[in-house]
């Protein structure tokens, strides 16, 4: 994975940020990507100093940053379920953020609020990380300066089956957008998910309706998941050269 | 999978009145399950008779059908996608079928339309049915009355991510139903698909509005395909004591 944009420094502070929304005794989910990682580091930290946390990986490599932090792990199912305890709170990372709907700043408070919609899967993990996040009570997301943005524009990561390359990449067309197959760096061929499934990123200029087309790839045969995260998350910490800014749902 | 309802000769009957949807040079989708399978047969007869088809399978199970019936086979991405031939027709089975919307038959015709919603999923292949079964231009579906239904109401085949099992299963109990993990019988633990995933089947009894539902269970995180097919459905062929009747979407 590259890391974009936004120095070490402001990821670090946003990870710490986000840390501090952890409670003793909550579920934990644990997100994917730099950022991230550095949350993953700062709770490991306060479980060093004692604090009694269980988290849930949303990747391979958030479950390794994890054992290396000393984070205790559950899997997914053993807290997920009609009758299950649940996950209390998400930190995860995110490619794109976008402040929708009327914007409020109750002014010098660094503290704005709006529709929070997110552009994930940079890394290929949105259907993991988008399965946690959703299913946690508080999704906290953490961000620098540069993912931020006035309307969501990257190109949209789609996991889909392998044999459904064409007919996503006919819906996408018909929907707007253009599909890229995404190659791999290290293996001959395409990228393959944790999932054995293939991603196309999708790009489709400014979308100024996030939530339509959530529903209208959700709804295309062959999508196993999308990097639209539209109404999910809860609060956004930004990382900034002076300290961390955090934007509200 | 067990083959419910409906005699060998009204299946046979709606398989060879489908097969008869194909023209020379057609791409054609190959259906899964005991009555598609009839329409395999009377398609490799009219292969052996001359007929110039490409098929498409939709599942293991379909695709040795096809070879052992001497269609040629092509990859679902060989034919599909924003430049490609596409296909042309699709033949596929039901586990129900309801009638929906304002019905009208024209007298003794034995042709009925309406909107034509069914439920897949019993042989756990929808997934890749209705990614084939959507792209093909005319999706002709089989079935013996004992498939009709006045509103939908059996259980919803989910195919989930394996670590997604608890929530969904909570997200399909908000929804109103009640999700149970399918076991296998000649494995232990639970069914497998043919992509790696499990299925969740899901009774919501009654299902008056089964867009609605479709759109929830699509935008559920962790849903790899459902068994709702709304709206994909052109014509349904019933074959009964005397002969096929034919509803049209």
């Amino acid at each position: 994975m590259k890391t974009t944009g936004g120095s070490d420094a402001m990821k670090r502070r946003a990870g710490e940020s986000a840390a501090e929304a952890v409670d003793d005794g909550d579920v934990v989910g644990l997100g994917t990507g730099s950022t991230a990682a550095h949350a993953i580091r700062a709770i490991g930290a306060r479980v060093d100093a004692g604090l009694d946390v269980r988290g849930v990986a949303t990747s391979f490599a958030s479950r390794e940053r994890a054992l290396e932090a000393g984070i205790p792990l559950v899997d997914l199912d053993e807290v997920t379920g009609p009758d299950a305890a649940g996950i209390d709170v998400a930190v995860d990372g995110a490619d794109q953020v976008a402040v929708g709907g009327e914007n409020s700043s109750d002014g010098g408070a660094d503290r704005v609020a709006g529709d929070l919609d997110l552009i994930k899967g940079g890394g290929g993990a949105h259907a993991r990380e988008k399965l946690v996040d959703s299913a946690a009570e508080r999704f906290v997301v953490v961000a620098d300066p540069s993912k931020e943005a006035a309307v969501l524009d990257r190109a949209v990561p789609v996991e889909v089956l392998p044999s459904a390359r064409g007919v996503v990449a006919e819906a996408v067309r018909a929907a707007g957008g253009e599909a890229t197959l995404r190659r791999a760096e290290r293996k001959d061929g395409p990228v393959v998910t944790d999932n054995g499934n293939l991603l196309l990123d999708c790009a489709f200029g400014e979308i100024p309706e996030p939530e339509a087309l959530s529903g209208t790839l959700a709804g295309t045969p062959g999508v196993l998941e999308h990097g639209l995260f539209v109404g999910l998350a809860d609060e956004v910490h930004v990382g900034t050269a002076e300290g961390v800014r955090i934007l509200e749902a």
